[in-house]
């Protein structure tokens, strides 16, 4: 290995301890920490990452891309080596583009914008939000500017997230899904009480829910070797290293989707992160491919693993023991019918397989129409509301369940919505290769054995980590390119006969 | 204030939040870790740490506190910024004396140390220990030469953890203490059946005694918005900023005092650190101004407090209402005895407050004799019998219950034990001060009211941080320079009327 290849590794690795402490700080800041000390949490924070971007964004580590850059055609373009150059570079590339000073003001501004949303939401006033939300897509055109784009202003924040994706794509598939669900949802719609999910909301007692959890997690695969499961306020997962990757939960005593669908959508995004092959540990290699690919994890074992009949065969024993008189009167198919009721509604993170995808093309609709300009933000409420009454025959009552219900504009997130529906898609691509490839699969799910499929998914998509794009990655595994048909498939067939349609 | 003041600052902040969240890194360790990420962890604090090392002991450090040197005489000497200048100076040149290869190698030697040490220890086998000993003490003279020192070899070391201390005054309090306990010991010896203690080793739950301590801290004025209890396998304190400071504890179900003693002990270190005036937060000053005065706040409350009558008085019908049948034949008047039992014995961290230091003194001794080559490594576990027969009559069995009981060595950590015994007597000078000043602090301890007495500890010692040497505190608090003759007079008062001498 070239001198420059070890050096290069060796200023990476110091740059990815940094960022594994700053996580470790935000997981503690969720968990642990006590409140009284969050200002100064936010300084130790701001103090890594500033470290961290200092460090990767120095003149020696240019010197060192350039000079490894001369290597990379020597190599086996497939090897760690070659692709953690050509990331790097990648990376190193874009850091650059930004101007420190944008970088700094877009923190100062979002952290602001955060606090007056968190007060806007809880009074739905919108007009409080949005000078502050238009100071930010000022700042974020600078940002798409300053990265450059081919087409379009959302390509250059799109691809932060999905790397090498275009919004011109992104609308192609979209548009698809979108002929195929609403008339679905309609048909739906005209049948709503065909599923009842009363079941869910009688009073399970917290320690048992979060024993089964638990027990899930193992059945999963989940390493608690190298891996723990907390409680936070909101759900999510973090990883300092393949060896130490750690989820949050939330419980609802009243409400047993809560905990259960929450433990198995971080679980698979745990699964990914635990799967990632230890050779590429402290290298820009160590993460998802993208954040729709790390979201196909969680929404498999949430969505088509979760909500699937052979589940609940396999699962409703083992909550009816733990549960026996709230779950007397019910059985599998009670239980499997509940979790898949479809209820067009408000709020995004509540809503079902079939609606879920509406909430975020209306998000990715507006937001485009928003960064070119085309809408004013003080004309979002009524755009918003319009599209929801389109797309889900709904009109919030309030901005706080209209345009203030999600946290990502204050915090500078446009062209992160998308990959939630990405996830949803390619989920149920991944999953009918696996299906095609594991004959038995469904057979193993309904006796409890997921380890096959947590096995397939490692050895498919885990192990690889960043090395490859998502396109690259979902055609090697599927043999096609990311298409809305698998998905279509997998929502017309199960909601069909759920809705009797 | 001059730039380069603020310039220093924002340097020491940097690294104060690097040090802060090592020291996350390590209180997660002990904590909440999954086991199978000890060595990635390891690499991660290696990072945090070396970077921290290395932005202190830059050029640019060196040339700021070269430049503020001649402003400092124009501030009031003991403000906070001539203290913080001064102090970081001191740290600065001491750092710099510390060849960079000697500092990896020690890391190197003493982490494959306290690995060997661990069997060696679960072996009771010395002489697999004694060459990583060997060479550890080589390095350590390394060290105390590059360091430098007046007189002897070990004042270099000692400087470490007891700023400005030296070995000849550590001596001769000793000597003081030794001439008289040891003749106290004898006394009790003759009479060890007067203290009966079969009272604390009955059956106690768990959660209960976890209960009755977080009580304990809260009547102590520990914030709870400030800092949190867990536990781990080995008690400890660790503060990432006086709004975040987190105890541990362990409880052993078949004896109270593991738990309530520890909680007490760490709750002593942790008020010292939550009592540091913010002022001073993100700076080298905002740590306790030594070890010796950050164990005589833990062993104040852990001993002065927690095994005084007054406490007793008031603890016992609390007590005993958690364990009503355990409790059942006792009264506060069992309990203050048993808390309070004489009994040589070959472990340091079991024994009790007349025999604790003279378990430190044979360790200073030798350690002394080591440094100075006068004592041969082989020959360290006849010479530990010789002194442990000497001073507690006693001569263990094996070395496991010897020279192999502390991990320190192994760690690298010669010089740090006299800050053990210097905390016991910095406690009763201390106390002493405080009754003079409180004349209520037994009636109010008596009711439980213990806040007065961290408020009196707050004002004198804790704001202050480092900004005072240990010897200027003590004599800034007490009037006087630290002695022997308070803890003495505390011990014979005490065990005298115990033990009927």
């Amino acid at each position: 290995m070239p001198d420059q290849l070890q050096e290069l590794k060796t200023r990476l690795a110091q740059i990815s301890d940094l960022r594994s402490a700053a996580s470790l700080l935000s997981w503690d800041q969720e968990t642990y920490m006590p409140p009284g000390s969050a200002q100064v949490r936010a300084e130790q924070l701001a103090t890594l990452e500033g470290l961290a971007h200092q460090l990767f964004t120095s003149d020696e580590m240019g010197r060192l891309l350039e000079d490894l850059s001369g290597i990379v055609a020597d190599l086996d373009p497939d090897s760690d080596d070659a692709r953690l150059i050509r990331v790097t570079a990648r990376d190193y590339t874009k850091a650059r583009k930004l101007p420190p000073q944008l970088v700094t003001e877009l923190a100062r501004t979002t952290s602001a914008a955060a606090q007056v949303w968190a007060t806007a939401r809880r009074e739905a006033n919108f007009a409080m939000f949005a000078p502050h939300l238009e100071k930010i897509v000022d700042l974020l055109i600078q940002k798409a500017e300053a990265l450059g784009y081919d087409d379009r202003l959302y390509d250059a924040l799109l691809d932060e997230y999905e790397p090498e994706m275009t919004s011109a794509q992104v609308e192609a598939i979209f548009a698809e899904l979108k002929a195929e669900i609403v008339p679905l949802l309609q048909a739906i719609v005209a049948n709503l009480d065909a599923v009842d999910d009363a079941v869910l909301h009688r009073e399970f007692d917290e320690k048992k829910q979060w024993e089964l959890g638990l027990e899930l997690l193992q059945l999963m695969g989940f390493d608690f070797e190298r891996g723990r499961q907390d409680k936070s306020a909101h759900p999510f997962t973090t990883a300092f290293s393949p060896t130490d990757v750690r989820l949050t939960t939330r419980i609802d005593r009243h409400f047993l989707s809560q905990g259960l669908f929450g433990t198995l959508h971080e679980g698979g995004h745990a699964l990914y992160d635990q799967g990632i092959s230890l050779a590429l540990d402290r290298t820009p290699l160590c993460e998802g491919a993208s954040l729709g690919i790390h979201e196909s994890q969680s929404r498999m074992w949430e969505n088509l693993v979760g909500r699937s009949r052979a589940f609940w065969r396999f699962f409703f024993p083992r909550l009816q023991a733990a549960f026996p008189d709230q779950l007397a009167d019910a059985d599998a198919e009670t239980l499997y019918r509940a979790v898949n009721k479809v209820k067009p509604s408000f709020i995004r993170v509540e809503a079902d397989e079939v609606t879920y995808n509406l909430h975020i093309m209306l998000r990715f609709e507006l937001e485009n129409d928003i960064l070119e300009r085309r809408l004013k933000i003080t004309e979002i409420p009524e755009a918003w509301r319009a599209k929801m009454e389109a797309y889900l025959g709904l009109v919030p009552p309030d901005d706080a369940q209209g345009a203030l219900q999600d946290i990502h504009w204050a915090w500078g997130l446009m062209g992160y919505f998308p990959t939630y529906s990405l996830g949803n898609l390619v989920s149920a691509q991944l999953y009918e290769q696996a299906r095609a490839e594991l004959p038995d699969l469904e057979a193993r799910i309904e006796v409890g054995d997921f380890v096959p499929l947590r096995d397939w998914l490692r050895e498919r998509v885990h192990r690889h980590g960043r090395k490859f794009t998502p396109a690259e990655l979902i055609e090697r595994v599927t043999g096609r390119s990311l298409a809305a048909a698998p998905f279509v498939r997998y929502v017309q067939q199960k909601y069909g006969e759920l809705y009797h349609l």
